[in-house]
């Protein structure tokens, strides 16, 4: 059912459109922090969280779709999606986790989270759109770390994106509270 | 670069984790529609996103993957990623569109655009999540057509989506403003 009987690829095959160049170089928690208080943990996010929310990366196209960047500059923010090629393929058959890695809150299925190990690793970000030049977005406040491969970029709208009273379950709104506090 | 050397597949190869049912069984504009007046196109398109917003579909979802779904309905909207399985694969090599395939608009570059041909045609949409029952999601304004593999499901959260002060270029405030009026 997925396979394409003319080349046998896969026919869902993903081919990178270019490449994040980042000042964050490994994500966020790495395993060598399983380790750490609660406290320390919660510090690090918090730090993590202040860092990609002024952080300035770039996105480096391929030459060969420059084009399909003309008209994005009319934008204020677009969605980057990306592949999280530092996690493990293994970690494609997770089924729940804690949410940030924190035991003190309860598992949730990977559906219902934003964790990057997912059966398939496409991560989705609003970033805001500070300055197109050929074939280089620069943008703010994405978390990709350096060297991930780009799958593609979308206009940021509220022709479809904007949805008014959205609903989270609690643990998501103690995790916001916690990084929004000084 | 993106051949995983252990299998031969590429790196970033999805498999679906379940299949769209929708009321749509077709793309909302065909190849035969590139006839209609301007006037007949737009009735049409208005038609189509007014049935979009209404209708309800369902996120069959592998029984393997149900799991994963386990605390997905704490959440009032959700991000559905899923593939356009009937656009042809040749327009994955398409640079410019005219938004909506409207003449009277300029072109512009498909990274500017929603257009479901583009050269990783991973599409994103946020729905109103009416209901889980199972390994069967109830939702409401998804325009994926009937048969749609889907990628991927997220939470939709203010979290990290919501971006305020959204500003588009004139072209797409056009389109919104007509779909909008009655």
């Amino acid at each position: 059912m997925c396979t394409d009987q003319q080349n046998t690829q896969p026919l869902m095959a993903l081919n990178p459109v270019g490449v994040v160049r980042s000042p964050f170089k490994a994500p966020m928690l790495m395993a060598k922090d399983s380790g750490l208080s609660l406290e320390l943990r919660t510090e690090k996010v918090k730090e993590h969280h202040r860092q990609v929310k002024t952080g300035i990366s770039e996105l480096v196209i391929d030459k060969q779709w420059e084009p399909l960047l003309d008209g994005v500059e009319g934008f204020s923010h677009i969605l980057v999606l990306y592949w999280p090629h530092l996690i493990d393929p293994s970690r494609r058959n997770l089924k729940k986790v804690h949410p940030m890695g924190r035991k003190d809150l309860p598992e949730q299925g990977i559906f219902a989270t934003c964790s990057p190990a997912r059966p398939n690793p496409v991560l989705v970000t609003a970033v805001v759109l500070k300055e197109r030049k050929g074939n280089v977005l620069t943008v703010q406040g994405l978390e990709a770390v350096d060297g991930s491969p780009i799958i593609d970029i979308k206009p940021y709208s509220q022709n479809y994106m904007i949805i008014e009273a959205l609903k989270s379950p609690d643990w998501m709104e103690q995790i916001r509270s916690e990084l929004d506090e000084d």
